[in-house]
């Protein structure tokens, strides 16, 4: 990469080496030779050494490998010459922990320069307290667009949207946009399309920039704009909106508000976000996590961790009264005991199987309640024949083992009943939340484990006591 | 959104109604009016019903609600009106399938029109034999563009990128570049910056169109264009490239050979696919499914999830002969085979967490093998408290479910025990495996399991035979 060679070749001059090492991750004598500034609060020094640290992003990563009580001292030491964007770039934790320690000052002075996205999603992490303080400092003009922004429910597309955007009306000629653009001092910082707008602010369309460069300088905008635009409403979900820019291929969408009016616009890379969070919902909720994150203290993952567990704890205390009905026979052929928790978890892994293929297409809207039949069909096809591959190897094991080819049979034809029970209940234990409009993510395995316990164990043990006529 | 709003208009005109319903899936009067043109080979109705229905995730999206056998002939009856890009938002299986029934001349004929990644997209899907017929088929040019694509590793950049590009050399002015735009007829679709090269095609920089905008006609490129250009070898793997994207909120970036000469470019659009894709792999890794689709039938799902299952079975037997260790604690306390699987399974819940948490921190490049200890304390602290507050309660049931408060005591214990090693081990075995450069979302689970349960079923059982005195 261009800027990792640029860092290489300053390696002379400031002795700190790159910033990143081989695997990406930010190196250790580059926070070191950051950390011996800090701590001789040589700020000239400082601002030589991040002078090729350009990107936000990179910013950011260092600002993570730095100590927590580094981090205040860090961005004062470089006073204009830190840009807050990377603010938006850090953990949760450590961006607030940071905007605790600073002075409102430098914080207001900081906030300026940002685009309101950027600035919102640093506000909207502040208790109120801090966050009037801010806004009191801050210009009317910004203050009222953050304040709308603001005011939109949390995870709403309005949230995430920029307010700065060029809107044109539609009798320009494409000459007049092109020398609007070159006189014009405060044009957003990167911008890939150009609104139509009348002159109640409703929009009409929207022009790309590559579009507008192939046009003559005479053509009006009304003859080449793109009516047929995807518009997202301020309040609606942002997860709503990302799912448009993936189906449509979106760079940026326009914002509009009830009545219609542009108020903002969305961009890919506020999208590629929310994208990814989502899916990283979806996997954490699976595990069992809450929203926690790496730099969190044991009592927040505490919070994130126990209730998972604690509902845990009574689908286990199901499935243990399960088995204490049938205590008599296992007392009496305690190879029972040794066997059941075989047939538990290849139900329950079976299961899980169903349920996350199942839970992703709901998420991907890849699966309706038309086809619910279809599928439930499939995955009893798929429990009875990987039921009954397993069970013929399961069952010769189990058999031998305790010279008792019977025992073989039964374990055999629980851990099928089982398999196919959990290949169903994967399928429609997510499609009924999903009807009642609960996360299948987070709520499902709780629910599953519970139904492949339960049916494992009284399977097993059921078929065992009926079968050896021992009674419980 | 406004094309929903345009299709209702003509309700009246066809009597099919939207396209899709207020959920957001395909509508079934829309499928069934299709369905009805399509058995009456009714091109013209088709293409009425069709006319409205412009994006190709739109059209992919009905393609896929459509029965089998109607898809071929649904293409070959809307002729030249067919977008082949819509077969790249396609299913994998549903476009083989495809592509298998049209005719080779009907294909090739659609794949004049696409763009290159699409083209490869298509391509990479087909068997050799078929491959080969198509591309001898196409223009030269074009076949040559595709084969140096599709020479490339699979998953790596280059086979993502777009071989159409602008590129304009340095010395020329902004109003050269305007000129030529206006001019050129073979411009790619839409594209947001131009290129900057040498006459040997080194990439020297990139400029954005809105930069371009913003200049005077009279500016020479050189002066305004972008040198500190993130680019990507045509090698890579596309999750490297992806990761790029991410961190530095990329749009396009320019995909160069090993001798730094540009050869294509890569847009977000296709890096989008890419996250989610990436995404998608760790949550069915973690729930044991390999790359399977809802489209998929009985046999290839088998496929998927046979292996997951085998590997299971082992961990399940191990299980068992640790309990089998004990089976005359268990003979003459058959209460302990009753509470064993609860000790198992709450290990079980708390080791997915910390493994989870551990997976998307190594995809995410979060953490490095430096934090390892910190992060392994923090989880044994996590596993002491949560097992702490569990085991008191879980402790008191038992206890008070068997009349044996000592009993209650050995789970007590026995669950704190499995809670710490189940949190250490959620760590260390993603850590090592990724030292290993082995997945860690693929092979995670399966070791975890083993550890939660022999340890599980071990400190209880063991303990309770220490404590009450029974021998095994």
């Amino acid at each position: 990469m261009s800027d990792t060679d640029r860092i290489t070749e300053d390696e002379a001059v400031t002795g700190a080496g790159a910033l990143r090492d081989a695997e990406g991750h930010i190196s250790a004598a580059f926070t070191d030779a950051i950390r011996e500034a800090i701590d001789a609060a040589a700020a000239d020094q400082l601002k030589q050494l991040m002078a090729d640290v350009a990107h936000e992003a990179d910013v950011a990563d260092l600002i993570e490998a730095l100590d927590p009580e580094h981090r205040p001292i860090f961005i004062q030491l470089l006073g204009a010459d830190f840009d807050f964007t990377a603010l938006t770039e850090l953990d949760e934790n450590v961006r607030v922990q940071i905007l605790e320690e600073l002075p409102t000052e430098t914080v207001v002075e900081g906030m300026r320069d940002l685009d309101s996205d950027d600035a919102v999603y640093i506000l909207e992490d502040l208790d109120a307290e801090d966050r009037a303080e801010i806004l009191d400092r801050l210009p009317v003009l910004d203050r009222a667009a953050l304040l709308r922004s603001l005011d939109l429910p949390e995870e709403s597309a309005g949230r995430r949207m920029q307010t700065d955007f060029i809107a044109v009306p539609a009798y320009w000629s494409v000459g007049q946009v092109i020398d609007y653009f070159r006189d014009a001092k405060d044009l957003p910082e990167t911008f890939y399309e150009v609104f139509v707008i009348d002159p109640f602010y409703k929009l009409l369309g929207t022009l790309a920039l590559d579009k507008l460069l192939r046009s003559k300088r005479q053509t009006r905008i009304e003859q080449i704009l793109d009516s047929e635009v995807r518009r997202v409403a301020a309040t609606e979900d942002q997860e709503e909106a990302a799912r448009l820019f993936e189906r449509y291929n979106l760079v940026s969408a326009p914002v509009v508000d009830e009545n219609g009016r542009l108020v903002g616009v969305l961009t890919i890379d506020d999208i590629v976000d929310v994208i990814q969070e989502e899916a990283e919902e979806d996997i954490r909720a699976l595990g069992g996590v809450g929203d926690e994150e790496l730099s969190d203290r044991v009592p927040a993952i505490i919070r994130s961790r126990f209730p998972w567990l604690f509902f845990n704890m009574f689908t286990a205390f199901v499935a243990a009264s399960v088995i204490g009905l049938f205590d008599g026979t296992i007392e009496r052929m305690v190879a029972l005991a040794v066997l059941m928790p075989i047939v538990a978890s290849m139900g329950g892994n079976a299961g899980t199987q169903a349920m996350t293929v199942t839970v992703r297409a709901l998420a991907a809207r890849e699966i309706s309640r038309r086809q619910a039949p279809r599928v439930l069909w499939r995955e009893a096809c798929v429990g009875l024949l990987n039921g009954g591959m397993l069970a013929l190897m399961i069952g010769t094991v189990a058999g031998m083992w305790f010279s008792d080819l019977q025992l073989g049979a039964v374990i055999g034809v629980a851990l099928i009943i089982n398999m196919v029970v959990a290949g169903c209940f994967g399928v429609l234990i997510p499609l009924t939340l999903d009807r009642f409009k609960l996360d299948p993510a987070v709520a499902s395995p709780v629910f599953l484990t519970t139904v492949t316990d339960v049916v494992g164990f009284f399977a097993f043990l059921g078929l065992a006591a009926w079968w050896f006529g021992i009674g419980f």
